[in-house]
């Protein structure tokens, strides 16, 4: 399994990722799944990936075999992130029909999802979410957050403290909470983890970058004040009416 | 969609459900998940359920058709909690099937699942959630809840504050919450939520039961002040070094 999650915030595009690959639990691997393309000084574009690992591998291998054979479309040379989106989701329905149609079927999944994020030089950061279908959506005002593979433990503290206009520091902390909510119940994703800012109009370079370990004394101290607090927390809160409901 | 959970505590078991079904955006419904059963002094049994209504519905309304007439097993003459959760388990498989091969079959899913629990004179109480394949697991001592439905976004509060040995009225403020995360991120969970606790060796009658409307006082109360204690313990977790990843 997987967990990645993107922002779209006003300071510019957040990205997280985690590095756990399994096809079964004796099957567990250690792969990035957060992809960065920086060619040229007019554009920044990361890739996040989710799904089969042979589907996402040939389409990222695709995408750079382009780049470097200078094809008549590739990521040094499209003029929308938009563009870039279209194209992986051309990729990975093509590379997924291809192997659907071979080997065993039973149980067998060729599916997988992407987030792609950048800006290229005269146009705002871009940030999409590409289904298996090849289809793509982006984020929203009100939803500034994208997900990808095991979504679902992390939602509610994104739902809770990020919004468009949440200062980067504070929106990449809770991409952290949320990465290590979904570890603590879901074994099959897991470090490193990969966290990664790109500031709007800086198109030399990510203005931030870190691969965070399992023993990363902050991931640590990250961990346990949660931890901490949730517990403190939740401790303070309104005790239940036990009476009101007494006698069932 | 549905969220329903159960806890096996050192005091007694405690179940907590949601009331909202839907069949599509234009077909949401108010139907209760929670299922009582104490024809007799001698037992305590509750039933939640989530899936296909068609399906549940006949499940429990076979149950109390048996219960009615007087049936060869049923809920008043069984002798454990377990006899009663490999019945539904065959009810729900047989419910099943009949639906399978009838009517359109694209997207068409009979499938259900359900938490059974209670205590029957002279034995423990007992726990159990039944799989739409009719097999059923129950709790460990690490583990003591179970879920069905929505169960994600509810769960690491779960596992961070319930254990086995949990007092009963924190346990159940943690279901609470644990509700309230669920309908926050997921709009097809929703109010009345029902909370019930059967207190070991307590057969007479459930030691508390309520039923939760979305503008009851206690919930909001919850509710404000969880989402408050987030914030603020998000607020008070470690800043990350932003200096350690600048320049990506």
């Amino acid at each position: 399994m997987t967990y990645c999650l993107a922002l779209k915030l006003d300071e510019g595009l957040a990205f997280c990722s985690d590095s756990r690959t399994n096809a079964g639990p004796d099957r567990v691997s250690t792969y990035s799944k957060m992809h960065r393309f920086s060619s040229r000084d007019d554009r920044q574009i990361v890739i996040l990936t989710a799904g089969n690992l042979g589907t996402t591998q040939a389409v990222i291998s695709t995408l750079e075999r382009d780049l470097k054979h200078d094809a008549a479309f590739n990521l040094s040379n499209a003029v929308y992130v938009s563009d870039v989106a279209d194209y992986i989701g051309e990729l990975s329905v093509k590379t997924q029909r291809k192997y659907a149609s071979t080997g065993p079927e039973a149980g067998f999944n060729a599916t997988a999802t992407f987030i792609v994020g950048g800006q290229i030089k005269g146009n705002d950061p871009e940030l999409y979410l590409i289904y298996p279908e090849g289809n793509h959506i982006t984020t929203s005002d009100k939803h500034p957050f994208l997900q990808i593979g095991e979504i679902k433990y992390g939602k509610p503290i994104l739902d809770r403290i990020v919004r468009r206009h949440t200062e980067n520091e504070t929106a990449m902390r809770c991409m952290l909470v949320s990465m290590d909510s979904t570890m603590r119940s879901n074994a099959t994703v897991g470090p490193p983890i990969e966290l990664l800012f790109l500031k709007r109009d800086e198109l030399k370079q990510p203005a931030y970058y870190r691969s965070f370990e399992d023993n990363d004394e902050y991931l640590l101290a990250l961990r346990k004040s949660w931890d901490e607090k949730i517990r403190q927390g939740f401790s303070d809160l309104p005790p239940l009416d036990y009476a009101a409901g007494a006698g069932g």
